[in-house]
């Protein structure tokens, strides 16, 4: 056979995201690139304002997260996270030590209310441990079930007001929203375990449900998988960042450092919030709360106000408030990097989704003309443009898939293969990580999205069907 | 004036501590030598067991959070932070992302409950926003504040069982406890805003009570700052490692990369977690959650244990279930490395704790030579001993004391002075970030703990004192 094409580098996992570094080599490059960039970038004055040298990563390891160069290398990360995404003026974006998780449940804890019987809130999800739930995307489960128990365990708790979609995914049309009196919708803007995205017909319907009133309705979008990799018109990707509050992981679709969140908010929502807050729902801890009390000597009984939270506004370029707690420098420093690296070598946000796009295309092209892949989700548009699920039909493997699947795995890592005589076929090194969630029904998961080359993804593709054709005749030999 | 002795390195924040690196060529050094152990230590074997080479950096900051290399980068760091601070075999570790405020959260969400009316709380500072409460430590203040707004907001929320102290960082004894019937004792054993630690006569108190009823009575202790810094008897320490749950996060006392937190639970405080949780008092976010629904189909009315939560069990050395979300492998191997180095340095966790004690010493020796300064701590034994927090008391200052504070510590950085004539005297480097947290009576503060050698501590000191003659020289001219 001939030899096998791979992919630049074998990272597709949906952990941490590849920032396109190809080996140690190249990863060695850019770290003297970005240290050389931090000396050139955060300067130490001297009491007379001049220039005395610039802060070296050692330092920067060193500091405190607390004053300067800290505050500057804050501000710089916001900026560029907010700026890169194409965010726009008017949304604050907050920012706090966690994952995804804590995005969420600082959005949620924030925007939701008890205390306001007219707020109806919508869950694009089935109702937890129904019939319908049972297929669905591990995330968009995980929220519903974390924001019934917050209702129902919090001093004025109802679950009443909580509407769940008939479907993973679904978002009812305008008028079924407006019917139900929703003023919350909470879903997922690409779910990675499931690998699905909205249709540009349910986005339409939902940014005009917003626009109908947007004071009092407010959605809260998770996209840690979404930015760089929205699927739909620029003008759209353009109107969800603006309409709809959403949050992220740094190290997902922004290519940063694992440990810290994102969330913008609209004008709206921030309004909204700082009406919550006047009576909280539930308890907020400390870390995770948006609005700071307003006089420190009074944090039970005094006020309360999101105007020094832990924001990034754009309009002042400033933070309005501190990040709890320590969080490192050299973090932050390396996101603000990795994302002037990735505006350099592929361009605007506009590009990147238009190469998610289109990568999303190829792989559509190849399943089409390959018997035997296909995708996990059924309808074309709902599928992500940032993950692909695949699944391999494959009538000869008979029995044995799973035990198939497991040593292409091996094959495209770096295990290899070895046959009943002991003969060893070393590991391509093409795919690493490639596992679809447990229980989801996929056998290759591969994140994608607008970073990589389209020659990658051809070559993705290639060696998943190698794979898995060297493994079915070692395993067919095995009996 | 001869040239003054200054620290080999300037960092003295209580943010990051000191992983020792005294310049950058130093910290390129050890980057150097974690990156060959990374190599030396992570390997990856074929199919058939053989070693086939070793994980780089570059490749780990791109490797999956699941599965090897993950899983024993994990392991490896719960075993070291577990053996290094000498925890005991029967007290499993908890980790999770986030800083200490997480961990607090997490403590207090599962060990609290509700549902037990025998279960009164004690907390070690004063009721906020009392008289009393004025000038406490802010981290006491804050978890205060936190309790108080999680049972107030709870569906069967009460603030009716807990008990606050009269005076900050107070333990009544231990007939006072049993008097009031407390089953949760809450307390931060090295507060760093105040530079407070407990009393040998409160600890042995507080263990005395503990070990009277192990089933029924718990401790939380705040231990951010503690580990390695332990200013009680060899024994004494390891007892209350053995009897209190502990949290903290990694990037201080640890001395690993910030955002993310550990603390280690009794058996008899996870038994008692295990039965508050049949009937939770609060929603407790997934990503905080010690417990993991036994069964993944039914999230909310299946049962949920702690024997597949988020621990490291030292008797099996493994870990019992997954973190929840994303982490940075390099992060987990790099908190790992700094150990070892540490102990191959310093020593075991015995000789950094006498260091400490013995450092602590040196400034007593110190201060009491010196009549322009003064600790912010009266009681001697109630001074911690990694941070210590330092008062200067100078007539001659007059009104122009806060003006004086700040013009040493510019001399203590990088800024330098600038007198009247223009004439500039470069900064010392000699100590950055040695700034009271507001609202505390301390002028300057710094991390010392064990981790410095001796003639740091002496050359820091003389340069405060340098610092401040020099500055007031100059404010005073200024007039």
């Amino acid at each position: 056979m001939d030899a096998l094409a791979v992919p630049s580098n074998p990272f597709f996992g949906v952990g941490p995201i590849s920032d396109g570094s190809c080996d140690a080599q190249d990863m060695a490059d850019k770290r003297a690139a970005f240290e050389t960039w931090l000396i050139e970038t955060y300067r130490k004055q001297d009491a007379t304002g001049r220039d005395i040298g610039g802060y070296s990563a050692a330092e920067l390891a060193l500091s405190m997260h607390r004053g300067e160069p800290a505050d500057s290398i804050l501000r710089d990360m916001m900026r560029t996270i907010h700026g890169y995404f194409g965010f726009p003026a008017s949304n604050r974006m907050a920012v706090g030590l966690g994952g995804g998780h804590t995005g969420f449940t600082v959005a949620v804890q924030h925007l939701m209310t008890l205390h306001d019987p007219a707020q109806q809130v919508f869950v694009d999800t089935p109702m937890p441990e129904t019939s319908a739930a049972a297929a669905c995307g591990f995330f968009r489960q995980s929220w519903a079930t974390q924001i019934i128990e917050m209702c129902a365990l919090a001093r004025d708790g109802t679950t009443d007001a909580l509407h769940f979609a008939s479907s993973d995914g679904a978002i009812p049309d305008r008028a079924e929203l407006e019917r139900r009196g929703i003023r919350l919708f909470i879903g997922v803007g690409h779910e990675t375990t499931g690998a699905s995205t909205y249709t540009t017909a349910q986005m339409r319907g939902l940014l005009d449900w917003l626009a109908g009133d947007p004071e009092n309705r407010h959605a809260i979008l998770d996209a840690t998988s979404l930015l760089g990799a929205m699927p739909w018109s620029e003008a759209m990707n353009a109107e969800v960042l603006a309409r709809c509050c959403v949050f992220m992981p740094l190290q997902k679709a922004i290519g940063g450092v694992a440990g810290y969140w994102v969330a913008s908010f609209t004008p709206q929502a921030l309004a909204q919030i700082e009406r919550n807050l006047q009576r909280p729902s539930w308890a907020i801890p400390r870390q995770q709360c948006l609005a700071v009390p307003t006089d420190p000597s009074r944090p039970l009984s005094g006020g309360r106000s999101v105007a020094n939270g832990p924001f990034y506004d754009p309009v002042a370029d400033r933070m309005t408030g501190g990040v709890i707690n320590t969080y490192s420098l050299l973090a932050f420093a390396e996101t603000t990097f990795a994302l002037r690296r990735q505006r350099e070598r592929i361009g605007p946000v506009e590009v990147l989704n238009a190469r998610s796009m289109a990568n999303r295309q190829r792989i559509e092209d190849w399943v089409a003309s390959e018997p035997l892949f296909d995708f996990a989700v059924p309808e074309p548009e709902r599928r992500g443009a940032a993950v692909t699920l695949l699944r391999v039909i494959d009538p000869e493997a008979g029995p044995h898939h799973a035990r198939i699947l497991a040593k292409a795995k091996q094959l495209l890592g770096h295990e290899g293969l070895v046959d009943q005589a002991g003969h060893r076929q070393p590991g391509l090194n093409a795919a690493r990580y490639v596992n679809a969630f447990p229980g989801m029904p996929g056998d290759f998961r591969a994140w994608i999205g607008g970073i990589r080359p389209p020659e990658d993804i051809d070559a993705l593709l290639s060696a998943f069907k190698f794979a898995w054709l060297e493994a079915r005749a070692a395993v067919l030999a095995e009996g």
